[in-house]
């Protein structure tokens, strides 16, 4: 993929900095977004005002020179590095592999990022390399505007996220409900039954997660439990599944909120009025608003309707208690921030908007949609119903 | 769990150091075993000379207080985080809450892993705390001594290994052969069907992977290569799984190699002389003897069959080309190594053996299991059988 460096290039030339460098696997988002290249094996990635430049073990250099989006592939071979693991210990060794890289490119001065390694900034100063922290994660706003190619990524992962959040409505849909808790197959349906069929459903469609939620009852009003033990009839239940897809590594996001059998009167005002806010908060989104007017619309409507916002009292534990969205991309929270502190929108952003309303003691509601920026407005990648009632899909 | 931390501990009275200190989250192993604590959001863990201390955001305090290994839990609130971020950025902000928080402590100078963030060293060194990166990879060498309770939970994801891997050696012992090519329900039985059974399997016994290999014939040669399209007769199959449970974390690790159909003499002839390799290995497992003699046991066996090893050619490609094993834990590969640098092997590592040879003309072999060091030899926490013939399980 083609990405677009320049605000990195044009910050290096400002700062008179020789390059940016990364040290890190491809389990570094940003690695691998500025590498275009995948690996399990640490490696170095540096970018200068006018190039893209890898180092790379071995192992790794023939599938580097192939799949990278880079000007130049070195392997650590090529700077002595088995003479270097003679005289000095693995990691010691590398650094001054390193070094060598470094200065063959002309690179006596370098930007981090805040998360590059201790160990590695210090033993480049040893060999006289200045070594500057880059604090406004130039990188993180690159890659919160996405090219088409990665929206159709996110895309894909989200179609596969709702493949899976069919087969979890259906089975809350079909379960028999004895003793007011859900019963599938003669056993108790519960949350991790239920997360298990979702990961099965996104296996099979090529994603993978970490983590699910799918929280009952009181469960649901903390926004950080996942969610255990016998879902219970006339109760909220909160779903929110974030996969990944194996191969793109894009996530995608999205949340439901389901009451089998008969909701109160309060579970359905608060389900209404998160509704409301959350259409409320899309209406706002389009390119050159700010992450902060989307929220504040979403705090609106909810505040009218009588409940708490963090908003109001950073302190509430009851109401709305977490921001309005967060980008979405090769990481699950990425830029930009739709809250109090978000900054201007731009085309190309992929956010979430996820209003939600908290209390132990009525449940937890959030609804959640995955869209794209736009110069006007936003396209939303998520196309699944919003009702309180689960059907069978 | 109660970990013996006295290795890291003399480290910092013996260098005279107050503390040593971890800033991430628990996606880092390091900071999860020496905090027992599991957040997705990160925090700092200090480990004293007589004490362990955590800061973390007032969200995951009450989980800490009750999960953490810890003396004492702090929230960042308790140092004015609030203030802070109305007077700096939430970067700044959070350094300065850990410089109070070491303050606190009475801690003027830190040793910090490799890894540590550069951003926060140098945040830290602004404030005066002197900052030191420990190079020994202690904790490491902490970790790779496992407690029963850690080898209990391997033990559980190798069973569950088990049984992904009797699902995979299944379908392709039952797979129909069509034109050379194993066919399953019709259609070409294909690495990507093999891994997503072997997947859907895993999750269904509470583990996930990243990554598996099943890699056939030529990819099979290459110890990087995944494997994809369809899975031929007659040919090597390499399946190497390494899951993790879910729940403890702790990794499983197993590879066999099969042929359905009719394997050449010299499929047979590697896979005979590979396996003798792995039993010549395993029978040299104790404590007391090194890593490096493991691996000799193993390239001895190669080396007198005729086969290259990289310990008589450092650049070979085909024969033996990696080392004899490594370290299975909270990560896959960690500590002690099982090659020509493995160290001195104690009570309660846990290593694998997985001698190999590989040749694109022929295909690859790998057999491996994984085993706890035990005072006088090992005990082995994998139960699978070791044969080149696919059979119905």
């Amino acid at each position: 993929m083609d990405v677009d460096l320049s605000r990195l290039r044009d910050y290096l030339t400002d700062d008179e900095l020789d390059g940016y460098l990364v040290d890190d696997d491809a389990t570094d988002s940003d690695q691998r977004y500025l590498s275009g290249f995948d690996a399990p094996d640490p490696y170095q990635t540096l970018v200068t005002p006018e190039e893209t430049h890898l180092l790379v073990s071995g192992l790794e250099y023939g599938r580097a020179t192939k799949d990278a989006d880079a000007d130049s592939v070195s392997r650590r071979e090529e700077y002595d590095y088995q003479s270097l693991l003679e005289e000095y210990d693995p990691h010691e060794a590398s650094i001054r592999c390193l070094g060598r890289f470094l200065e063959d490119h002309g690179v006596e001065s370098i930007a981090v990022p805040r998360s590059f390694p201790t160990g590695t900034a210090d033993g480049l100063r040893e060999q006289g390399v200045s070594v500057t922290v880059e604090t406004d994660d130039i990188v993180g706003q690159i890659r919160a505007v996405k090219a088409d190619e990665e929206i159709q990524h996110i895309g894909e992962t989200q179609r596969a996220n709702q493949e899976a959040m069919a087969v979890a409505e259906s089975l809350i849909a079909e379960a028999d409900v004895e003793d007011s808790v859900l019963v599938a197959d003669g056993e108790p349906l519960t949350s991790e039954r239920v997360k298990e069929e979702i990961e099965v459903t996104l296996l099979r469609h090529g994603c993978s997660l970490d983590d699910t939620i799918v929280a009952c009852g009181a469960d649901g009003a903390d926004p950080h439990n996942r969610g255990s033990g016998p879902l219970e009839a006339d109760e909220l239940i909160v779903i929110d599944i974030f996969p990944r897809d194996k191969e793109t590594k894009y996530f995608g996001d999205m949340t439901r909120t389901f009451v089998r059998g008969e909701p109160t009167e309060e579970m359905r005002r608060r389900y209404d009025v998160t509704h409301e806010a959350f259409e409320a908060a899309l209406e706002t989104v389009e390119a050159g608003v700010t992450g902060s007017d989307v929220h504040d619309a979403t705090c609106d409507v909810l505040e009218d309707a009588g409940f708490e916002t963090r908003r109001t009292d950073p302190a509430a534990e009851t109401g709305f208690i977490h921001s309005t969205g967060h980008g979405v991309g090769l990481d699950i929270h990425e830029g930009p921030s739709v809250s109090s502190v978000g900054g201007e929108l731009e085309p190309g952003h992929v956010i979430t908007i996820e209003p939600g309303l908290y209390d132990p003691a009525v449940g937890g509601v959030r609804i959640e949609d995955l869209v794209v920026v736009t110069e006007d407005g936003y396209e939303n990648l998520t196309a699944y119903p919003i009702d309180l009632e689960p059907v069978s899909r």
